[in-house]
């Protein structure tokens, strides 16, 4: 969408940009629109404004070291889980760092084709909770290009919300092998998805982080309801015998919550459930 | 294989009634051997010596019910789960309660047709731990037959230690659907199995039951190496939507441990989860 008007070069698999550099990227679902962004497997050096992480969690470390050594600009994570922006900071530095979520969902589907999935909100900010130009900057030039993007003055809060409901959703859905809104017809999938919820909050409130209970329940329960026909992407992953998130997702809020002093027994429990189907054989 | 010996009446389903009463009950995998009881789907008056309860958990009340007003003989439970003899006690009265577990594997193929999946030994015993003279002519009758059986004078203990087993292993591998064996090859489910024994340990003690911690993980990895190959009944129920006894497992060891104050967070847990997963639709 950014290269409606900015130059846009988007590193990914080599199969999907050739694609992309051939045919433009095709998006459907809730967005109909080709791209037509430049398309690499690898960064050259560069004098690019901006640098948008996208990888999943695990990856952050490699692809924030492939950026620092080519480019010099802020880095901008919209991923998801905790600790990418401490990763992002330790390799590149602080102020290189820009914090961020987006609740977009999207399916990959073949070289050059995605799925937008279901619309979302894209929030971004400081890591030190000042209002800069630079992210007054980053947030318009998403918004006019049909990406709503808001600046938050907390970003690790929305981070960490964003975590607490994905903790929440996203490896239950991969155990039970349902659809995300069956966390509401079920009520024990529903109970379980709020003691999930209720573990992760007290770890964030013992970390500074500003949540309330059940303001993060409704928000895990309508966040299950907008996305009710979706497979979550641990789910998928599960699936594809691919590894998970579930260490930046569920286990950086045990590790925070630990450190506290929280004991976090029921995601404890479920991360040692989905390291277990991780590369699993599924059963008749 | 009783009725090798006795007059056997076996109470099942219709379909599987009138097979065996047409062609006898065929018996294949560790045992080949076609057996000839009678077979009904409902008992009549009787002037039998024991009747052997061998139904799901959550039958027992029913069964009993029906056995209770048709003889005085008493009541033998060979089945899974804790509370089964209590239940038998309740509604035929203590002194027609026997005890008892059997580690033998067997899956229903279809009318008529059962297969012996796994060797195992059968432990009976009066509830008050007392050696009776009927205990043992039952035991000495079962084992004359061929089916092996063993007085204990803690039937409590041994039925505790087959359900922390079973709690361990069979939820488990219905959650991760694996087989057995994976419970082993596998560190983080390894982890996870000998988390439910040590909470389930902890249980039986602050109940009485003289159980060991490290005995009973090394019987538990046993059991899931000597069943390896097998899918846990639980599994077996989960995979067809039907339900399972986990109540009367996990269940059973989670309410006589909150009684007296033991936190069984990975128990509570899981069952939930299995709940969850009862009647659930299975994902793609």
């Amino acid at each position: 969408m950014l290269s409606k008007k900015h130059d846009v070069l988007l590193v990914c698999r080599k199969s999907h940009a050739e694609e992309i550099k051939r045919n433009g990227l095709r998006i459907s679902g809730e967005t109909d629109y080709v791209a037509h962004p430049d398309a690499a497997t690898s960064l050259k050096k560069s004098d690019a404004e901006l640098a948008i992480l996208t990888v999943k969690a695990y990856d952050t470390r490699q692809a924030v070291k492939e950026i620092a050594g080519k480019c010099n600009c802020p880095i901008l994570s919209l991923q998801n889980g905790i600790g990418n922006e401490e990763t992002i900071s330790e390799i590149a530095g602080s102020e290189r760092t820009i914090g961020g979520i987006t609740t977009h969902g999207v399916r990959y589907v073949s070289p050059g084709n995605i799925i937008h999935t279901g619309k979302g909100e894209t929030i971004i900010g400081e890591m030190d909770n000042s209002l800069t130009r630079r992210v007054k900057k980053y947030a318009d030039a998403m918004t006019e290009c049909g990406i709503e993007t808001k600046v938050s003055r907390d970003i690790r809060r929305e981070i960490w919300r964003k975590a607490i409901v994905n903790a929440s959703i996203n490896p239950l859905t991969a155990v039970l092998r349902c659809k995300n809104g069956y966390l509401l017809e079920n009520k024990h999938a529903k109970q379980l998805m709020e003691k999930l919820c209720m573990e992760a909050t007290i770890a964030a409130k013992s970390n500074g982080i500003d949540v309330d209970e059940t303001e993060i329940i409704k928000r895990a329960e309508e966040v299950a309801y907008l996305t009710r026909e979706n497979y979550s992407s641990m789910l998928q992953s599960i699936i594809r015998g691919k590894k998970t998130e579930i260490d930046y997702i569920n286990g950086e809020i045990v590790k925070a919550g630990m450190k506290k002093g929280v004991e976090m027994p029921a995601n404890s429990f479920l991360i040692e459930l989905i390291k277990a189907m991780e590369n699993a054989a599924v059963a008749p």
